[in-house]
């Protein structure tokens, strides 16, 4: 299970590169300026591409602690990787309407699927460690607390740029960043 | 042999994303409503890549029992693999017409594929186990019966949905989404 | 290098689907009427699937007899996964011109591309058995010059579909899709 | 952490593939023509494959030498995968601009995108490398010199490019193809 779900996490970052379209195409800028023009691709590119490289190491690393399996885990892993999907196409709306009037729904969309998708997390998370249920029999409470701590940090932030798109695209999905910046510098790794 | 088969459903899975369109590129609506008017994208989205979520679960469980390998069995799951290779394809047809006059033949596609699908499926499996062929010595008959019978299901469900999509291409795609969740729930999940 | 291969040719396979449209968009025909006048793009979708994944299990197949690597083996096989990464691009090639005056020119690409391919092919076995330079050493002579002659068929009968397209574009493909089959037939096969 | 990077790898490569386009749609000249008059998408195609083919072998090589993994180390790593993700969009634009006024801005950004991912290489095996930080403990000394060295190679060359890319864009694709050349020739093989 654990290899398939590398699998989508790489594909799904792969395929972030057909976001990104030739600007001199049919319009009479050049490739520069063009590519100057089109930072939202860039900046939301980035954006996606570190969070689901930073989820795809935590991903890991829950997987470290989760030893056995079952049917529910396996739904919310299924469900957590069908946001995952996603994420090539919520980034591609980012990158098209940044720059216009329909900046915030787009950061909408965007923060508000990693929202949902780090709820799945959580709760994929909460199932397989309250009483231990999934956890190898090595993994301490205390172990277990510290990363149900962590993972809430997810949500709380995302459902803030969900709220700061209405006012701002730009600034959600910097938060969105910063909210991969945190798991990348807080994320214990392990081989 | 499994890698691979893993490898083809994990791309097939992560190409479905492509299906979807940013809504408000030339059209005069907005981004909310454009989304919401594209719900048959997402809803095939959804059906596919939950049926091809479990097919893989499905596909692993039956190589626990299936031990060894000859060219019929390559035969028959390279042809497996050729309909999970369809699968974005078909989806994208659902999505494109599902709320057009073509609704019911983009489903009889839909559902049409994945019936073919599926009776490849059950001749994998009926040539695998016919006489313990190919499975593995330590598998009981009432085992092998049990995945026989549980595989019986998606043909006669799929050719259900195939009738269905004559009268109604919503419907037909419903019944497939159930399907899945009926194996999703049946299917016996090891690690 | 094999499991790097393996996702080289699984990709390749899976991006076929990408050369399918819906014929009903911007069109005025029905959907199935649109689908039956695309039939090339399924016929050259399913020669090109086949192919690939018969060069797969072949590829496989191969290094189970070499055992050593070297410089230019991975030369050799680089060159070969360039060839299968074209794949998808002849294909839509054929697809696109088999009902056109073009037909032939396009298999004619098609068939040359899978010619070099095979050539490639041969060069890579024929350094890797020469003098047994990268065999294991269980591999017997009979079993190298088996196999080199059965190397030998694809690159001839590339060959005639190539120059078969200059008189007829669907009998070049259909002679590729022999080759394919001819393969599938005698492979020998190993999990 | 290799098998997910070997993913990127092989999907970046393969996904090059969907930068070249049928030439004979919608325009007046003949198949054969128009491939051939799209030569620069193929120059550039072979270019980058080449060129990311070298380096997933030049990754593993390195990761022989590499044997512990920190969280700085993931980071340099995941930079670098970032820019193996953008190299199908580079190589579209060269092929795109090669023949227009805008060769040589689109080699620039070409090679100047090789350039900082080598740089992030280095910055990844010089962190790994200096006193010896994430090695194995039997890599020597002389071992960590021999690879510093063959390492500081591209981005001097890349820096080049970047410089002819000024003058002649055709002349700076030239240049990163003989990067990848000396790399193929030089690296160190191991299965």
């Amino acid at each position: 299970m654990e290899a398939f779900s590398d699998g989508v996490f790489a594909i799904a970052m792969t395929l972030l590169v057909l976001d990104l379209r030739d600007p001199a195409i049919g319009s009479g800028v050049s490739l520069p300026q063009g590519l100057l023009g089109e930072w939202p691709s860039f900046f939301a590119l980035v954006t996606s591409f570190i969070t689901v490289l930073i989820m795809w190491m935590n991903h890991h690393n829950m997987f470290n602690y989760i030893r056995r399996i079952d049917r529910r885990l396996m739904f919310f892993n299924g469900l957590l990787l069908l946001f995952v999907v996603l994420t090539p196409f919520t980034t591609g709306l980012v990158a098209d309407h940044m720059l216009s009037d329909s900046a915030g729904a787009a950061a909408a969309i965007y923060s508000g699927t990693f929202l949902i998708l780090s709820i799945v997390w959580n709760g994929l998370w909460r199932y397989s460690s309250s009483g231990h249920r999934l956890l190898g029999s090595d993994v301490t409470d205390q172990q277990a607390t510290t990363i149900t701590r962590q993972y809430y940090v997810a949500p709380l932030f995302y459902a803030l740029a969900l709220g700061v798109s209405f006012v701002s695209g730009l600034a959600s999905v910097v938060i969105i960043l910063l909210v991969a910046a945190f798991y990348g510098i807080t994320a214990t790794i392990g081989k």
